[in-house]
């Protein structure tokens, strides 16, 4: 079951003159929360707030999200939780109603614990051919319109993946459907810079921010055949954490000495995951 | 006031779950009616088709889009049609259920005349910094993930445009914000080709439509300076039907010859226009 807030109000219902609705004309993050607390909150927020600037949409203050998301949280152990912001309702047309009142919507849905055990047993990921659009603003917001993604992830039905790989029209590596992407060659750790494309990922974030002994950099232009002829492949994303690749483009993969260190490392910071 | 149906019942809500709201999951058509008929609803219905199927979603029958039109328009004699098809519901995720049952709504709105007497009197042009992206699937569908028109609109506030025109990454033209563009050089007419980005519309395949008298021909590759150094320019779109354009970069435009005999012909062959 899910349980969402409108405007701070229980409902599951938006206008259907929402520009959300009508566009796409919003934003959204994607979030765990573990023991009454959304893991990296701050940094969500960070996001959120730089994907209304670029669209001039009037954030929410931080404290009614976080009243919003205690509200739904009540007592669960652990939960996800989604935040809509949209531009609100606004009459027909493109043109932006400056006074527009954006819609707020918080949603709380039960965790998925099959995500994060493949964090230990490994994932199949697919190269897609639906390829990801570049776009200097959009690029690399997390906005609503997503249908490169929906598009990418009805290339496969059943179970035979776990994650999709996608490029752009010149078959640069962008990221997962849902993930970000690391390679690691030769002790260095590689992953595509967001810029025209993709998302921005917090776990990703997480990753970039560790110390130098761990040799990591942002690359332009990674190719499908750097992905094969690495060592290691893993993919990151604020729910389910990290994924070790263990197959891809007929390649197979060990888990390897690095994503273990890794996983390893973040299991520690936050123990919390384990709850 | 706006009058709507959502799957044939009355209503202004629709659900937080709806892929339409969550992705910009589904496709949209917008068209006038005049008289208790939308115009050209067959070639409307077509481009809701090839959008449904590229997105893979099941498209409505006509004559159950046609009942909720007529249910809405009841007497009016001029009003504004959206039809907006979204995949429905699912639970969270780029995953699609494959039994996502379509939301099916029809919104009728006053007809804003202004519009259509910008016909007569010309409009201003801007030249939009927001570039429109290029996507081999999604590049020329009217689907609902509309940000980059949202952003485009956003360049002004007031009165001193009626229309903004869009470039891709590299500079070629591709259409304006809500319409399509059409230069005039030399007693030939050229529009750029739709492929990768843009909307392939109604009112342009009208034209486009024309004998060979006409000397109309679609192209790649338009440039800014192509615009201004036309003898003549005109913008289409169902809503609007032709408007030519006055004023565009500095450059100021007559209402040519070619642009007058068309609009007369347009006239001649739909004279509900006048209604």
């Amino acid at each position: 079951m899910v349980k969402s807030l409108i405007n701070g109000k229980p409902s599951e219902q938006v206008s259907v003159h929402d520009r959300g609705f009508l566009y796409g004309d919003g934003v959204f993050e994607t979030m765990p929360a573990f023991l009454g607390k959304v893991m990296w909150f701050d940094k969500h927020y960070d996001r959120l707030k730089l994907g209304c600037n670029a669209l001039k949409i009037a954030v929410p203050k931080k404290e009614v999200l976080i009243a919003d998301i205690e509200q739904l949280l009540g007592k669960q152990q652990r939960a996800t939780i989604k935040i809509i912001i949209t531009r609100g309702t606004s009459a027909r047309g493109y043109k932006v109603d400056p006074d527009a009142s954006p819609t707020r919507v918080v949603l709380c849905s039960e965790w998925n614990d099959s995500l994060r055990m493949k964090a230990e047993t490994g994932i199949r990921l697919k190269l897609c051919k639906t390829p990801i659009g570049r776009h200097p603003i959009l690029g690399s917001l997390k906005h609503l319109n997503r249908l490169e993604n929906v598009l990418a992830r009805q290339e496969w039905q059943g179970d035979e993946y776990d994650e999709g790989l996608m490029c752009d029209e010149f078959g640069n590596i962008v990221d997962g459907i849902m993930s970000n992407i690391f390679i690691c060659k030769d002790k260095k750790i590689k992953t595509p810079r967001i810029q025209l494309s993709g998302i921005n990922g917090i776990m990703r974030n997480w990753v970039l921010g560790l110390d130098k002994s761990w040799n990591i950099e942002e690359i332009n232009g990674m190719t499908i055949d750097d992905v094969v002829e690495a060592d290691e492949v893993f993919m990151s994303n604020s729910l389910i954490g990290l994924w070790p690749v263990k197959h891809f483009n007929d390649k197979h993969f060990e888990i390897g000495p690095i994503y273990k260190k890794l996983y390893k490392k973040l299991e520690i910071e936050y123990p919390v995951l384990h709850v």
